[in-house]
């Protein structure tokens, strides 16, 4: 076996490990494995791992690197070269059949003489839905679908979101105490939670495409929003702020680490927009500022998934027009208590209390000293 | 075997469930079990089971019923008669060595002659802590100390809490949703628990003396503060109330499930402590009014437990003065948002991150679709 594509690292495996007892489960995971290390790499495509079985040993394995790279399948294809013939490709996300900047994937899986194709689920993309299937199933080809389908689905969460709901997937990320509160009456916040989270916190960053603040986060807490080296990537900083009336120096200003992009509104005065553009910095200025609007020129940008790192007054306008899906909220094992102290989400109109929002899929895992508990928003449509 | 006994009720015990393969930890786990089913209804008393195992057969088992009762000893040595002889006696708290309101339990383990005493903790009460054990040792009966200590300390958290600091133990249960809400803006809070955290809220006030909440929540949310029939007891239902404005009608001027008290300060117009105490309330009205010296009157009355079920602004005194030892928060997957909103813990004082108050043995589980997060404040000793 080998392992091609520039991008793709194998991790280092035990004899004994990769065995023809190993189930079609089993090959899917490791094609999850392969995919999850591309993550924040491939936007807008999809996380996509391959490997390629024959009498039940691996004989090729792959990974897509990002857009403009061969698919996973054929990084896989290419490591199996002849013993391809006859034997199973695995891979978590349907083989696409169309011409984009690579050639399809249906046609090298047929040319490589590949007798069964396990899909992980089916692409919602429009382009490619269920024709990849079909297309190798007209060429004899076996296939089977929907193995491990429900951790195909959520590695490529993002990408389905935007495929269905052409936007970016937002992950909106707190840390707060056990009484709610992500800082003080005073506005500290540093930190509430351990260094188990943050650095959980530094691995989110760097498996998404943005990370957006609002103007009060840079004034009050001057941010870095880099991955802080856990990982060789650190996603583009994005700063909402309606006046520009930002602070001469921010450690956002120095764009070495990763962009620094600032959306602001059409009627800020040219020379504040100026004096940014100057540092490096990306002035955007939308017509009407909103989570939403930003979200639909990220996704014009092509960008997977967002994260947001703001206060709750910011955080409350990007749950209210759909531009969060998931939340991701450390709670620390403290109180600090305080009337006036904010907590992680402003007004959203809920007078009552069976008009709040219900999260899906909830669940918790601890993160050093911090419990991390997740859980998904209800979809809606973006507001157009 | 044969459970002796009025409140004492065996659970069903499949055959071949107590053998001689049971080792000393799991005959103690029995006398918790023994012991766990008088949770709320001994006080001042400790809770205590006991078994007397023969040749590794149970025979004889019993649980201290409350004050005034013979202790768990004895009715699991009555229980034995005369298969006490030589056999192993098991208690989850060192048997008493002084005459209080029954003879001292380590006379009837000499006279039962039982050969082997294991002991799951040392009694804090300065009138017995190791001399119960002493006793025994002298006597030349083999004493073994500490086995499941720590499951042993938890079940009479309340009770050592009680001889060390001369208070009652006080637990602050809270259900918050994952925007660490506890109403919303207009101050709606019903449900934010689903029905099994609210079960086990009913559970937890049938095992405490007293739950204590303050005139806000009688006038917001007329609270009937009872364990709803999930058992057969309640606890006394406190309101913390310095001008006694409370309603005309309320579920707690209705006495007949539990007992209402109303603590108040002296200098409020004893028309209005007249009125309560014509409907069956009792008032006590205190020269100051604090968390702390209700406590102090509790304690006095034999308390072990108090349930603290009060708004943000009573729970923050509460904290402050030393009368919380333990926090119950409940979680719900949902969100409300709200920068009015209350959260649950009011002014502590507290500017800066690095003086938040840290909770000890932090531990989560969930409970029908809610979480519940439980932790301990670090022990003030209250203030005189």
């Amino acid at each position: 076996m080998a392992t091609v594509g520039e991008h793709s690292t194998a991790p280092v495996k035990e004899e004994g490990d990769l065995t023809a007892e190993w189930g079609d489960e089993a090959w899917m995971r490791r094609c999850l494995v392969l995919a999850g290390q591309m993550a924040g790499k491939t936007a807008p495509n999809p996380l996509v791992g391959a490997v390629v079985v024959r009498e039940g040993q691996l004989v090729g394995e792959g990974a897509h690197p990002g857009a403009g790279h061969p698919h996973a399948e054929v990084f896989a294809l290419q490591a199996a070269a002849d013993q391809a013939r006859r034997a199973t490709l695995y891979v978590n996300l349907e083989p696409c059949n169309h011409y984009g900047r690579t050639p399809p994937c249906t046609e090298a899986i047929l040319q490589a003489g590949i007798a069964r194709v396990v899909v992980g689920m089916v692409d919602p993309d429009e382009r490619v839905s269920g024709q990849g299937i079909e297309r190798l199933r007209q060429a004899g080809v076996e296939v089977t679908v929907g193995v491990a389908e429900a951790d195909c689905q959520k590695i490529n969460e993002a990408f389905v979101h935007r495929c269905v709901y052409r936007r970016p997937f937002g992950i909106f990320k707190y840390a707060m105490t056990l009484d709610g509160k992500i800082a003080t009456s005073t506005g500290h916040s540093q930190w509430i939670s351990g260094l188990a989270a943050r650095t959980e916190v530094h691995r989110l960053r760097a498996s998404c495409d943005a990370v957006i603040v609002g103007g009060n986060t840079v004034r009050r807490d001057d941010p870095l929003l880099t991955s802080h080296g856990v990982c060789d990537r650190n996603p583009c900083r994005i700063i909402m702020s309606r006046q520009l009336n930002l602070p001469e120096t921010a450690q956002l200003w120095d764009v070495t680490p990763a962009p620094t992009q600032v959306f602001t509104q059409a009627d800020v005065p040219p020379e504040r927009q100026q004096a940014l553009m100057e540092r490096g910095v990306e002035v955007i200025a939308l017509p009407r500022l909103t989570p939403a609007t930003v979200m639909a020129t990220l996704y014009g940008r092509g960008y997977l998934s967002v994260l947001w790192e703001c206060g709750g007054t910011l955080a409350a306008q990007a749950i209210a027009d759909g531009s969060i899906q998931k939340i991701w909220a450390f709670v620390a094992a403290k109180v600090i208590g305080g009337q006036t102290a904010p907590g992680p989400i402003g007004d959203l109109g809920i007078d009552h209390m069976t008009q709040a929002i219900a999260l899906k899929s909830f669940s918790w895992h601890a993160v050093g000293s911090d419990l991390l508990l997740e859980g998904y928003l209800p979809n809606t449509l973006p507001q157009k």
